[in-house]
């Protein structure tokens, strides 16, 4: 239950009170506004502000191209097009504003795409709230055997209990420690900026982070991908979610050509061509390697 | 005259309509927008859209600093100890996107300021129109004497004459050309991504602009200061009155600390020292070069 | 010929005084640095400085991947895997820096690629020379009737002569009247950033342009390819023979991934499968417009 | 002791096989390539690769300003002429590439900085080293009481050991439960995606770090500043160290205009105009707030 009786009374009232305003309104988007979307435990998604919507790519790109794209007289058609043949700039012409709270192992690799503006909660500056990530049982996977990078089944009985009795108890160890070090009760109390080093990075932090509709439909290809860290790709789907409701034309374009999409190698068109033409190729005879085939075979047979 | 009566019509159209959003809102951002703002000869600059307000600003600060900013209950004064402090994330939290016409050599020192989104309108697509700066006759202004990058006085009687007279006519032959390569009446026609490059650096064009209130203001600091260009410099200016009915206070924080503001070197430092105790100071004993004790002497005396 | 005696031997000079360095050095890259490539009628490419070579990308996936990157233990192999699987990040530890001269609408689309850094010669602050592009015969081709962004056959005769015609003496009396503007004799002189207005886009500038091999293989993608402009495509191609000597493993694996290869839709996907399955489809029951269909059918027949 | 004899063996051999080069080099860094400056308690800084020296900066401004720069014939004039009037393209033109081992709370600051290219250690797909950042006595220190986000004096006596036991206790529970949970003796093990949430913020990673020189002026202003936090100052002081043998002009200018500098604003210059014409002005007649005139009143007195 991420939101307190407070928090919710404040989106309520910010929900309670629209304005006039001569700017493009995405009347999906509105309905998401300030809606703290739950994600994993404590976590949420919630949109905070938003710019442009569908026909602000379509009107970016006629600044483009000019009288030539009344051709074009489709708008989808147009945003198809443009998504195809990657003209990204007029995608970036909307921006969304996200409230996000996430645990802090998620949030390091969230930051790393780096075309965005963010806030972080700083515990230089503030104390930290005591919540922590903790996996639902049927999420606390064991190691993939077949892939460095990945979870393999999920763990069972007695050591699924075991983990998640570690993770409960040194979280609340180190947050009882992470106090008493802060504490000025009879002592002079640890910095702030000091402190945070004792705490563990399945804890909560959150940020305002701001971004293009370019950007972010690259952070989703590749954060709401099967391949991607469950704990990161929960986050990713629930903002897909609601940039299908506040662009649904360029959302069902990114799902057709990106996500439901595939790049082929130069070697790939090849074997496929052979293929087509009534031709068995073997790894041995395709020119790819023993992963790349495998990778091949798992999307083509 | 930049404005057709067809182009008045849209902007009209667009300004009679408005729509309820949960967003923030500025009033005063939502009185200049579509409106043109007629810059140089052919030349505006429009607001196109916009997100946040002051208010956001300090919203994403609270957010980095949690409950350790109540301390500041002032937002004014929290805007300006971000700005006196070049924290800057908080001011990223603002976005504009501008419809600009400009001349295409103003359009290249623009495009030097990476950090925006672009659509420009394409030359390669579309056929260009018929429009160039020509300068008034008090913005006719000779090479500078002391400065390569500057310019000194107006050019005088038949000097100025002869020089619009070619800017004219040079003008008027190249876009007479362009047009006589493009047809294809009686012949081919040329194309259009080859014709345009008959075209001089003052034939107008035309895009979006989008970019964030941090690096607006990076902008408006280096094209409307004294130094910059007249012809990016009434951009600038133009830009820098929208932004100041956008965000009053920012725009306050930001013409006290930027525009009006100067960064001293140790070595100035040192010298302004000196002479609050008294001390006579000359360029030999300054520490400083010619070059810069003549910028120093310009601020100080 | 661009180059004049004096840059030759300039180039010859640096060429002729190797240093000790105990950073890593590409042999095929050494052979290329300071050397000109010339393209176009004037214009040239050349490798002023460079970063690192293919063994520095496995380095850096190394640090990320650690210990676990030893199953894959031949170099090859995972520089293909890294591209394949769009690991973007190794890619951008290796640098290069050019030095290249080129007509201004060509600069002009090239400064859309935004990471880079780029120092561009100053008409504000120096004079330009008197050097033009103008087409050689069997480039100067006709606007394509298929394609509003693209090239039909080649201007024939009387037409390709008196387009050459124009381009040459448009040019040439648009520098005459600069240097006359320009002029300090017997009058005041025209300041150099306004006289730069009456030049049109095709006299050459240069610039250093400093990138990273990733957001270069982005520039090869886009600007390599069949659908660029054919004056940018032949920068992109001197380049990308360079980039060949200097990474040869890398080279060959964006060929291969990216130059050769494709992106298919989901519905092309879908398509494919029904082929490859036995079935005939037509357009009309693919779910693709006709574009995307025609588009489709160029690479499977 | 953070170097290994396999480390320093590795370092050794690097350093014994100078190779030839034609590119810019500069012998001051070529002194610091691949050794480890030891930062913190298990940190380091090592240079792995750099582009360009002082004189590649002014090549590229000789670029920009062609032959009238020929004026400023001192090669150290022009760097600092440059670095007063923020010509911030030269700057770009050099790049260097650092291995950094530093504590994940430290990292988390440094990645804020966007404008850098990076590869970090995957706790995805490797395992963590056990070692962990606990603070030297003289560097434990109390929270500010006058400032939110800084330290007042060093802890003492009883309350220092029991913080540093805390640090100790909690970092190595933490590390053996990390360790149990990845174990797969007798039990399916957990995956390493999991298992590094339960590790804390003082863990060391490490990472690639490549930027150009100008956003790592940028960088060390802002964190070798005496507000930084000391434990990522302490990384800023160690790279300032290096870039002063790189680039020795650059630096010279960097410290006086930026490290050494300080930016007035408008009300700032005033009263200190009206204090050197012998007036006494106080903070209520200042124009300025009380936290600004204390800030002003530190270094004017």
């Amino acid at each position: 239950m991420p939101l307190t009786p407070e928090q919710q009374a404040e989106i309520d009232a910010l929900r309670a009170t629209p304005r006039a305003t001569l700017r493009a309104v995405s009347e999906g988007m509105e309905a998401h506004l300030y809606r703290a979307h739950e994600v994993l435990d404590h976590g949420f998604v919630r949109v905070i502000d938003y710019m442009g919507d569908d026909a602000a790519i379509v009107q970016a790109a006629r600044v483009s191209y000019g009288a030539g794209t009344r051709k074009v007289n489709d708008d989808s058609g147009l945003i198809r097009y443009l998504m195809r043949h990657w003209h990204s700039t007029p995608f970036e012409m909307c921006e969304v504003k996200l409230h996000v709270k996430l645990p802090i192992f998620v949030a390091r690799q969230w930051i790393r795409h780096r075309t965005a503006n963010v806030n972080e909660y700083s515990a230089r500056y503030s104390i930290m709230d005591r919540e922590f990530y903790i996996p639902a049982a049927e999420h606390l996977a064991a190691q993939s055997t077949v892939n460095n990078q990945g979870r393999g089944a999920t763990l069972q009985g007695d050591e699924a209990a075991r983990v998640l009795e570690i993770l409960k108890s040194d979280a609340a160890r180190s947050y009882d420690h992470y106090e008493e070090m802060l504490s000025q009760d009879g002592q002079q109390g640890l910095a702030r900026e000091l402190a945070r080093m004792n705490l563990p990075a399945n804890i909560y932090t959150q940020w305002y982070w701001k971004t293009d509709l370019h950007n972010l439909f690259h952070f989703l290809r590749l954060r709401a991908d099967p391949h991607a860290q469950y704990e990161i790709r929960v986050y990713a789907e629930a903002i897909a979610r609601v940039v299908a409701d506040w662009v649904p034309v360029a959302f069902g374009a990114f799902e057709d050509y990106r996500m439901g999409g595939v790049t082929l190698s130069a070697k790939a068109i090849a074997v496929l061509k052979r293929r087509l033409a009534g031709e068995t190729v073997t790894q041995e005879d395709s020119g790819m390697s023993k992963g790349e085939w495998r990778e091949f075979t798992e999307i083509w047979g």
